[in-house]
């Protein structure tokens, strides 16, 4: 059973915008067990979609259209599928309803706006009527065709509350997919593939993806079958602990898990909590540690001290030290997370300051030159980093580096010597 | 003159990977005036990537396909188009030699792996021998084909480089192309869309697209015409002129500016500086301040005050405040912002403290309600705020409004009676 997605859109065929919401429609109907065989752009134009419509049509038994749904001049997908199928177009009155209801809210519940939002082909069943961006599905000649909003926040409640159940329901349950995957920080792609060739030798139903998502690289393990040859978890498993036992302390977290929440939790664990002090990252170090609900519970405060002045005012560093060695020094970095290990009074704290680009280094200290300073209640650590690429890639692996080294730290309890600044760089195919 | 993209990947289809390439060679090929009319994607089969080629070959003049020319056993494109097109696949020696030089850096520098990497049909011209990636054109039927590496970084250089200069010498200039985004903050997308009604209707020429960049929406103006008609510069300037006057004050950016750096800018102007404390954001609007290079000249320092213990310590936010109307509180936004001004000596200051979510609202302080202070040489500021959405909508959406604040001060010096958060908050369809 194979299914395509064609995603309507001139800023989609222009570039000028990227196509998040076909990425996103796959990845989870490919996890629902229904394959994607072919994803298709095509601009506002009539005549194009009409012809991929049926193209596909004939190819495919199931179809996801996203776009060309809304109020404006460009949004024609209505137009073309009824050309297309052969279909009447009608307003529906419990639309209608519904985008007066919600009227202030979606400032289209006006005339012609209304009514165009509220019209579709004749016989659409309206996916879910509490929204005003609707979607529908057609049934057409045995196959099913699904018509989406294309703005991502809408399509996503979508695709998991109304495409999926209805598939399901449809056309059957998909395969039974399994599918994990390991975030990895510190090895560049190729050598983990070496590490990892033996999986796919021992193991044969299992597929093994390497996906950069920078500063990570993303190992997915997926096991695809049907549901009635049931070792297929235990081929599963096994893979999967083969994996964790090869890659071990380079594994950052895994599937929903980030490195911030692994850190979060490692610090709950000890009811600890941490204090960054930033200078080159800006407070990108503590946006991150904050994108997790519930880090108030290990997360005391940070300081971003930009300035020289404000990182002898708020974090005590002495102006000497500023003075003979730098503010990006080993010496600098250690008194910065000295101070705001005090300032917070807690017993962790991370430090980072450095040259992100593009201007700004020196013979002795090139762009991107970081110091990254770890204090523990055992010992302030400091290291010297040289990470590549431009100023956000440098702020991106400085602080990855930073919050990383901690979780090494607080999980292997020790300053980790198998630990390689440099050959964590290597992101490289 | 039309030409379509086919982007070959498992990876792709499966939704694992973002096809950012496709965006790319269709936004560089749009600006260079080559219409793109279709973006295809399709997994590593042959038969499929046969049928999708010859397809495509039917429609366009060119083709730019991606993907699927490595050394490994599903890089399976040559061996497609070799059938696809009826010719044989041939072992090139320059492509050996080159492969062999860079072989430490590039490590396929092995027997079946070398072999594969430096076969091509036969009759491809390579694009460019200086890259072990090489890429190739192929010319069928009056047509333009051109195959690339799908990796991203591999892929840049060559469609700058490589493929509209020889777009250009093979099919001739493209059209010209005048592009210009406007990036907006404050307005709805049918709200702008209402304003600049009026443009399309008086300059016939003019194209705009609305793209929702969230929590901007950017706003693109394009005129494609023929190189002869030379009034078509004018028309362009005098639909930006209208627009800017309409849009005005709620235009935050243009083209490659940001509303970061355009906030730096007027700062770097008065040759002042700013402080910030954040609570919600934790760190977020100091590492947009800081992505920007030079910012070191106007912004001082940031203090991330999560607990309240560090608002008391760090910024001096009176404990009985605090306890009298919570950390979420006018007084304290008040408290916060005057703090970091006095602990920065600037004469600027921005304070956030509210409630991201998903957990921590009340009935009185829901989830997404934010205080906001801005603090100025001649007074300090407090809005009350409730922005919709996730965890990260809320503090992106916060973030944006302080800069965006602190920008329409300085730009138009006063408080803004106009300004109307309630109004910033409908970014629908």
């Amino acid at each position: 059973m194979y299914g395509e997605i064609i995603a309507i859109g001139d800023e989609l065929i222009s570039g000028r915008v990227l196509n998040t919401t076909s990425t996103f429609v796959a990845y989870k109907l490919t996890l629902a067990g229904y394959s994607i065989r072919r994803i298709t752009v095509i601009g506002d134009n009539v005549s194009d979609i009409k012809e991929c419509l049926l193209a596909s049509l004939k190819r495919s038994d199931f179809l996801i259209v996203t776009g060309g749904l809304g109020a404006t001049e460009d949004d024609i997908t209505n137009e073309a599928v009824a050309s297309a199928l052969g279909l009447e177009l009608e307003v529906r009155q419990e639309l209608v309803k519904k985008i007066e209801e919600c009227g202030h809210r979606c400032d289209v519940a006006e005339g012609p706006y209304l009514e165009k939002m509220a019209t579709v082909p004749k016989g659409a069943e309206i996916l879910d009527i509490d929204s005003y961006a609707a979607g529908y599905l057609l049934r057409y000649e045995g196959k099913v065709l699904f018509f989406l909003p294309g703005v991502p926040s809408q399509l996503k409640s979508h695709v998991e509350k109304q495409v999926i159940p209805r598939l399901q329901k449809l056309l059957g349950p998909g395969q039974l997919v399994l599918y994990k995957i390991f975030k990895i920080f510190g090895l560049g792609e190729t050598e983990i593939n070496k590490k990892l060739e033996f999986i796919e030798t021992n193991f044969s139903d299992v597929k093994i993806g390497y996906y950069p998502n920078f500063p990570e690289i993303h190992v997915a393990v997926t096991v695809t079958g049907s549901r009635e040859k049931n070792n297929i978890e235990e081929i599963f498993e096994s893979a999967c602990s083969a994996i964790r036992q090869t890659l071990d302390i380079d594994i950052v977290a895994e599937d929903q898990d980030s490195l911030e929440t692994v850190l979060g939790n490692l610090l709950l664990d000890k009811k600890s909590a941490l204090a960054v002090a930033e200078s080159c990252t800006g407070g990108l170090v503590g946006q991150r540690i904050t994108s997790v609900s519930g880090s108030s519970g290990w997360f005391e405060c940070g300081a971003v001290t930009y300035s020289n002045k404000a990182k002898v005012k708020i974090l005590g560093v002495s102006p000497k030290i500023i003075e003979q060695h730098g503010a990006v020094s080993e010496q600098t970095a250690h008194e910065m997370v000295e101070g705001v290990m005090r300032l917070g009074s807690v017993p962790f704290g991370l430090s980072l300051t450095g040259i992100a680009g593009p201007t700004g280094g020196t013979p002795e200290k090139p762009v991107g030159t970081v110091f990254i300073g770890m204090g523990t209640p055992e010992k302030i650590f400091v290291e010297r980093f040289l990470f590549p690429g431009d100023r956000q890639e440098v702020r991106l692996l400085a602080s990855e580096t930073a919050l990383d080294w901690l979780r090494r730290y607080l999980k292997y309890g020790t300053d980790i010597p198998g630990y390689r600044p440099a050959k964590r760089l290597d992101q490289g195919h």
